[in-house]
């Protein structure tokens, strides 16, 4: 008995199911690519073993640290306190916990994650309950010690062509520049995320400005030398493997002033006297520029607002970020996008993949653009959408309207390096299982539904990020 | 041929039929609990028998009222006018009325419900329509008449184990007590709904403060002394048996203001000079400040927002509160709970349960709220949404991101009595429909969809409300 | 091998699809009332033949440009360009770009269409690919020159028992006047749309005004006069044929402002000193004003708010309205309409019905409004969402709430008339679907559904717009 059906995800009406199966044969061998995350590219330049089950697969995850938080398990009984206050120091203990709550993750996608790791990564095929957890840690804590485990091992064995991670516009890259230079052929490649320094109310905003100016060597006194700064960081990236630019901010709003109107906005924000106003607008206003600096250089721009970060002040303070407070809110994009969309939208060869966890918005608002605006892509259904349901939801709200080929296939988001492929299979199967239905209805045949199946798995990715072997 | 489909609600696929069915089977037989409701204390307390169709299934339930007076049905004819003014005085001329229209209910939970009762409460198996009108006016007519068809009879034979009634902060609360004094048995409590007394733009708020410090021989004149009050005032509900408070409130806005503040504008709400801003961080502050003491006295704090009540001024002036005309409005649930959630969201053993009619919230707000913060609970598919469909998308929006331990499982919120077994028989089929898709398509066990349906039904209603037999 | 397998957009479940099969086979062949629509009324006064693919449906369909300008398709290489600009004009050639790209459509209804056009229309049963292009080009030149294939032949063919147009309050109607005189029995009817004469902020309004005074004969110079000219060109409309008139708003917004405020926003408006807040004032006032004049007249009333307007700039400025660049947002019925429902809400016999692409509302606000107030319809899933999957949200959305009867059935809203028989199917194979899965689960019974079928079909739509053989 596996832990894990092998018709999983499937539709249970046996033709449907029969179409998905077939499907889902031709695709789930295809390679992994996984261009937008949060992995640490540490683990690749160091190649050094994890620890054991509890670092690897409950404290870095925020989809487990808020679920068990939220029925009552403390931060400090999973490991987490502020530097000097007391906490579980045990990995097992910690482990037990989690393993005495697993029950809690019935109907969520972390458990079918769980469960594929478990079962494909370490074999097992009882279920992780109470009892089996500390057969499960140690047998965790036995492979993480074999060499076939450390992770440029696990990356060749996942099967991934190209993993890309996100860094700071002031980051050293040092870790890329390590892989690059170790001969390992993995292609781990890093992502511009400006928002430090495009973020007039980011802490260290002014700080940020002079390292920007020091790592350039721009002038970023000006708008002039603050934009060539940007020009200048994006190079490096470049050099470093990064075919994409990430974009975080709260609400989508885009400006698109006059270059006078700009510069004395940037003569205010580097002064230190943008008010609250200046900043949004500021905010704004760098999205469209950076849109015309990857009309310039080719970079892929990713936009994911709506989310209304470390909602909770007291957990931020004792534990800072990515602790499962980041909630997402309503946004606005038909207003929010126009000056940017006005100003670039038609640009042949611009790609800009905007990602929303405002359900609302696929159908109402990113589809329709997307199915107009050559730029526009929809991104894949994001973080609590990375789901079956939420899978599902995103592509009937956005395919009739956008049409497969404006959207970028699927991408997994993950901080947690071990369920990438669970995370990509779980993806394969609902695309396979939606397009089963469309054929099993005859809104398509069954050779068009496997040249999407495809399409969804690796070519829209690929021509999203202009990869190699993508489409033009 | 039964008037109820022994399969009604379940999947057509036979296999997932099948799962549904033996889910079903082990929770189709237990106990009613009902911990939000509008039933009157009343029937209860004294016993009276119901007189007739028209009286006990039409003139109180909104839902019927509403659908009738859309198609051109008019209130007079339903027996419902101002005092003096001409209407419909017999019940079965009302009944009649109903009957003929009885097919603008297909497709809605209203006829399922009905059907059920005709059902199973009055042992009809022939539909209503025009032509059986009579027919079925008699029978229920006769059955009212029978002992076993008063209050506390039917309450025995619908297996209730718990119903929650609800009431306002100045109610004498006589009935709840008449009930202890009775000697019957049946579990009748009340819930502590104080908004006539926290909105300062209710109509009569100054004589309820006043009302409020008599009732409670509190000082009201100072904000210490109308917290007091309330204190108080909840310890008497809890007397008569309330675990939980209840909150309607137009936008979910939270305050956390300083003491001296909220003395401040406390003192401008108690000497009636609150403008319509004041009034609103009022009532802000006083969410807050009923979680607060929710922490001191355990009970159990409902929030259900988001209703434009009496939306047509006409229908209000004429025939008062409750005629269908409350309407759903947009909400935000993210910036709107975050004082609260921050003052309160963290501490151990607090219970807030929030309802919505804003079904955009489900999956965008209020299941990562509850999925993070330990005291926040989603609340049921409610109202509009206590439907087949409407349960379902509950489901498919909240449980991937919250998991069902974050939800508090079903409850009724009827005003309708009789439509009581039915209620929970749709929400229990409806839930087994949703967990053998899941056993079906492999995303979790059988085991644990029994597991769960049985959660859904009893376990999480409990826990949420702390009655008896509850997980701790 | 048929393009289209007579099973298709039917549950795949075979005993619901046996269900659907039964309920579309007795409504398949009923006649198509289309009340709302923008077929150009001088097809069917001159009844000059098409003349080519390209132009007959690809160049007037602002679905098939929008996908293709998405993907990078140039609107030249389809044949749009300002006057003088250099463009595609060889129509077979826009047709390979189309044929070449016909992939593009997979999973939209457009395809859907499409495909039933190329099938029934021509007799198709190859698919269309850039191989097949030029025989498709061919056969449907062959076609479009022979007399079975002009406007009213395929009127007459399509079995079109009523066909509306949309026209401006200020429009000569010649055409419908010429169809009258002819003598052709084809039912083709204005429907009344003011907006240009409604709008301050319209490009055109001072001399559009005048115009109004002239056609009518009325002193728009007064708020007396001018609501005098609206029931003057609305007799006009109704001589024509015109059952209804039709209102496309940004917002929803509608007010009931007294005589004398009425008349002193007028005076401003038509002084040309209305400021913005101002003229979106007078556009809510005049939503009302014609919901009274719809009660004077009986016309059915349409609303269709929260469409933004050619979102891209250049777009509209090189090439004009109707590209594919209107773009939904997000809108407020239940504040919104509220001073209109309070005014004729009620009134016995007006019919207003509110289309929306913000999809939200659907179960918020219009379902709960227009199962309350007796004029309130809602309007049917409509343009983006005018799909299998957008068909099926709206009634799940919509039906459980409001009920069937609260709807206005199927309309079409297209500007394609060849796409008229594919979209009606369309939508009565969907119906059927969501009707049988509701009988397969014992919702509802099976006559029961087939009642529904032809409601929604035939008796809904007639109701809605008070046609020869509706019910009162």
């Amino acid at each position: 008995m596996r832990l894990i059906h092998p018709d999983r995800l499937f539709p249970p009406d046996p033709i449907t199911r029969g179409i998905a199966r077939a499907l889902y044969a031709e695709i789930s061998d295809l390679p992994i690519f996984s261009p937008h995350g949060h992995c640490d590219p540490a683990w690749f330049a160091l190649d050094q073993p994890f620890t054991d089950a509890a670092s690897l697969l409950i404290q870095p995850d925020h989809y487990v640290l808020r679920m068990l938080v939220s029925q009552g398990v403390t931060f400090e009984a999973l490991g987490l306190a502020p530097d000097g206050a007391p906490k579980e120091s045990d990995p097992r203990a910690i482990w037990r916990v989690f393993s005495q709550n697993y029950h809690l993750f019935r109907g969520t996608p972390t458990r079918l994650w769980m469960d594929y790791t478990f079962s494909e990564l370490f074999g097992f095929d009882t279920s992780l309950t109470a009892e089996t957890a500390d057969a499960y840690f140690d047998r965790i804590s036995d492979c993480l010690g074999k060499a076939e485990y450390r992770p440029r091992a696990l990356f060749d064995r996942f099967e991934i062509e190209m993993l890309a991670t996100t860094e700071g516009a002031l980051d050293p890259l040092e870790h890329h520049a390590a892989i690059a230079q170790s001969g390992w052929n993995g292609r781990v490649v890093t992502t511009y995320r400006p928002d430090e320094v495009t973020d007039p109310e980011h802490e260290n905003f002014t700080a940020n400005l002079a390292q920007l100016g020091q790592k350039s060597g721009c002038d970023v006194g000006s708008w002039a030398g603050y934009l060539e700064a940007h020009r200048i960081r994006r190079a490096v990236f470049r050099d470093h493997g990064a075919v994409a630019t990430d974009h975080g901010v709260v609400l989508p709003q885009t400006a698109d002033l006059s270059r006078q109107e700009c510069e004395a906005l940037y003569a205010k924000v580097y002064g230190g006297q943008a008010n609250p106003k200046d900043a949004a607008l500021f905010r704004a206003q760098m999205l469209t520029e950076m849109a015309r600096l990857s009309v310039e250089d080719g970079m892929t721009m990713q936009i994911h607002p709506g989310s209304v970060r470390n909602h909770s002040r007291n957990v931020f303070a004792r534990l800072g970020r990515d602790k499962g407070y980041d909630i997402p809110r309503q946004v606005d994009f038909v207003g929010g996008l126009a000056p940017l969309l006005n100003a670039v939208g038609d640009v042949p060869g611009l790609r800009i993949v905007v990602f929303t966890l405002d359900e609302t918005t696929y159908s109402r608002e990113l589809a329709p653009l997307a199915g107009a605006y050559p730029a526009l892509f929809v991104g894949p259904a994001w973080w609590f959408f990375d789901s079956p349901d939420g899978i599902r939801r995103h592509h009937e709200a956005v395919i009739e309207t956008a049409g497969f080929y404006n959207t970028v296939g699927f991408n997994d988001d993950t901080r947690a390096f071990p369920s990438l492929p669970a995370r990509h299979d779980m993806a394969r199967r609902v695309d396979c299982a939606f397009l089963a239905e469309r054929v099993a209805d005859h809104r398509m045949t069954e050779a068009e539904a496997h040249d999407l199946a495809h399409a969804l798995t690796l070519d829209l990715p690929r021509r999203a990020y202009r990869l190699a072997g993508s489409p033009p």
